[in-house]
């Protein structure tokens, strides 16, 4: 069985309100030196068997056209075979 | 300057309809074998200085309180000083 992890943020050229309002909340409750906080999305997809080849290929395609938005977003895609 | 992820996961015990959609959807796009995928939150914490002390066991406590429900979610924590 192969994991895949895909992990999903935000462009840095793109606002992040909720990670923001996090940053807010964060030095508001005393944690000081709170710099920068940006909020994403992470997948944990377990696969049948190993991952290569053409499915490889499709779920990078796949995590760049379905999981992210390629407009506003950056992903990376770690397998664990 | 400290970087801390947090990453937010749904309890295995809890339905995560989320990830069944996404899983549905990968399936139907043509990538077979997908057993399972859970879909959670990351949060990228850039923090002033050295994570530690009481500072790192507050980050700590909030992540589990603030930026996760303990009722329904885990989280795991990870610090590049």
């Amino acid at each position: 069985m192969a994991r895949v992890v895909v992990n999903v943020a935000l462009k840095p050229e793109i606002l992040d309100p909720q990670g923001r309002a996090v940053q807010g909340a964060l030095s508001r409750l005393g944690l000081s030196g709170v710099m920068d906080v940006r909020q994403g999305k992470q997948f944990i997809i377990d696969i049948d068997g190993e991952l290569e080849g053409d499915r490889a290929d499709l779920l990078e395609k796949l995590a760049g056209e379905l999981l992210s938005n390629p407009v506003i977003e950056d992903f990376t895609l770690t397998v664990e075979n």
